[in-house]
């Protein structure tokens, strides 16, 4: 069973608490309070499948943990404001070194001002990390993954595929430009909370995180808006010595390389010029890369303009088309 | 570093979000909102440390790891609301048994009409299962462990020792009086959420939920509020039938067992009577254990009156005082 199916198998089908507004099924769940709406999600890091300490000192890891996390409220147009951590450690861990994960969460948490709140700590056989945030937005303004429509224009923030060349670098030693941009971008990402929470005045807009990869996260978009995406490889934006790496991972990484914590989103056209004035001011890169299009016979679907032919781009993977 | 001192050292001095009633430092954390406060904490269980399969279907270990977080809340004086899973899952458990453990979870869940609103499936080594809860309570109603007085009663709920006598039945069969009594107590405690939330009209009244013992959670409330708990060991509730397990088992499960999720508190004398009466309507037992002191020298210790003699009781384990 894949996680969609297994999320499916547990989901509620109705909930009972008149104050739950989103269950599950997006970046976080969203709870109705008389002047604004409180926003919650959860995250795991466990330790050989999402880092290795051949990366990662145990400061990054923290930083990346919450970090991850707190992408997830950003997407909720949120501001994050509370955090919980479950940490299951094992003996080959020393208290130093789990301290200094502590350390590293609370660099990002202090940036947003956010409060260590509660938590659990627990003796296992690997580190796993688990947070749980917990953020405000204003009365009606989370950003879901299904409110894109027809015309829209599909945009993203910073570049893409900064992440696994990051990883890359660690892993494979050698002379690189901007060898400690890439590090950082894999280590220490900076959620786009900034830019998110100042769209507050646009009405309609959409924002899914950049956690598995572009290519999910469309189709995320695509599937819960019941439209299509369309997307131009060309414009997929990637920094200039990104074309550094060999073509074939640069390729994988931009579209299906993930932890890059950037937004991916949809908004009307008549929005456009706003929302391009919230990304200058709040210094974020922004840039258009396809369009929302509602053909009947292509719902949930999206497809990569690449070299003159479309292709229709799976959550991994893509396959040819025409 | 024990528990203790590592929570002292990532513990924040200071708070930066004004909502914020509760951080660190009792069952759950508090965050103020205009008509009610919110009440959320976090949980986690690690086979191998906190269960195993010999004792635990996997339906019990979702029941129980909701059961304890739902605990949390009942101690505030929290109704729940909302539940959030992280949970790692090793190769060696089938998506069947996965699922009977959600299933249990919602068993529990629907006793309080609780919705799980999202979480986390990750890949790992050993199955751990962390659980978010977030509960309501009236405005300055939530109990905190740090307001017990000079005079206050020591009261417990329920009866005590009951889960290790049932870990004891599982691990060592045999013929039992009250098997399956004591089986249950252990697989399906059944978190004190009525009594607790009933409270509300009481201004004043201390709740610690029994997790690590109650030896562990006496302590805990001398040390927040700064006075010293007197028990007596007769007084202590057990069930008839507990007292065919050896004198040796029984005075340590039911002082350092844990893992009843009864509740131990203090309050006044003058609301005791108050407190009998909602006891008998939500049909749970109450036992008056001991009194609050405040001798000076004594303060944030425990001491248990047994056999005409008086020890000081310690978090694990007691020493001999006079």
């Amino acid at each position: 069973m894949d996680e969609f199916s297994f999320i499916n198998s547990i989901k509620q089908h109705s909930y009972k608490q008149s104050s739950l507004i989103k269950g599950i099924g997006d970046d976080a769940a969203v709870i109705r309070q008389p002047t604004q709406d409180i926003v919650c999600a959860v995250d795991t890091l466990v330790e050989g499948v999402h880092f290795s300490r051949q990366t990662m000192e145990p400061w990054h890891i923290g930083y990346r943990a919450l970090a991850a996390n707190v992408s997830d409220l950003a997407a909720m147009g949120a501001s994050p404001a509370f955090y919980l951590v479950s940490i299951v450690i094992p003996k080959t861990w020393s208290s130093g070194e789990i301290n200094q994960i502590y350390v590293g969460m609370k660099q990002l948490a202090t940036k947003f001002r956010m409060d260590l709140i509660g938590g659990d700590t627990v003796s296992g056989q690997e580190l796993s990390v688990s947070i749980t945030v917990i953020g405000y937005v204003e009365r009606n303004k989370a950003r879901y993954r299904s409110l894109a429509k027809e015309g829209d224009k599909v945009f993203v923030t910073g570049t893409l595929g900064d992440s696994q060349a990051g990883f890359h670098i660690l892993t494979n030693p050698g002379y690189y430009t901007d060898e400690v941009y890439y590090k950082e971008r894999h280590q220490q990402p900076l959620p786009r909370v900034d830019f998110a929470s100042k769209t507050e005045n646009i009405s309609r807009i959409v924002f899914n995180d950049i956690s598995d990869g572009i290519a999910n996260e469309a189709n995320e978009i695509a599937e819960a808006s019941k439209v299509s995406l369309i997307l131009y490889e060309k414009q997929l934006p990637i920094k200039d010595s990104y074309e550094q790496f060999p073509p074939k991972l640069q390729h994988k990484w931009k579209l299906f390389g993930g932890e890059d914590f950037e937004l991916l989103g949809t908004v009307s056209n008549k929005d456009w010029n706003e929302l391009q004035i919230i990304a200058k001011e709040t210094n974020t890169p922004l840039k258009e890369i396809g369009y929302v299009d509602d053909s009947q016979s292509n719902i949930g679907q999206v497809f990569l303009h690449e070299n003159k032919q479309t292709y229709r781009l799976q959550k991994k993977g893509y396959t040819h088309l025409k």
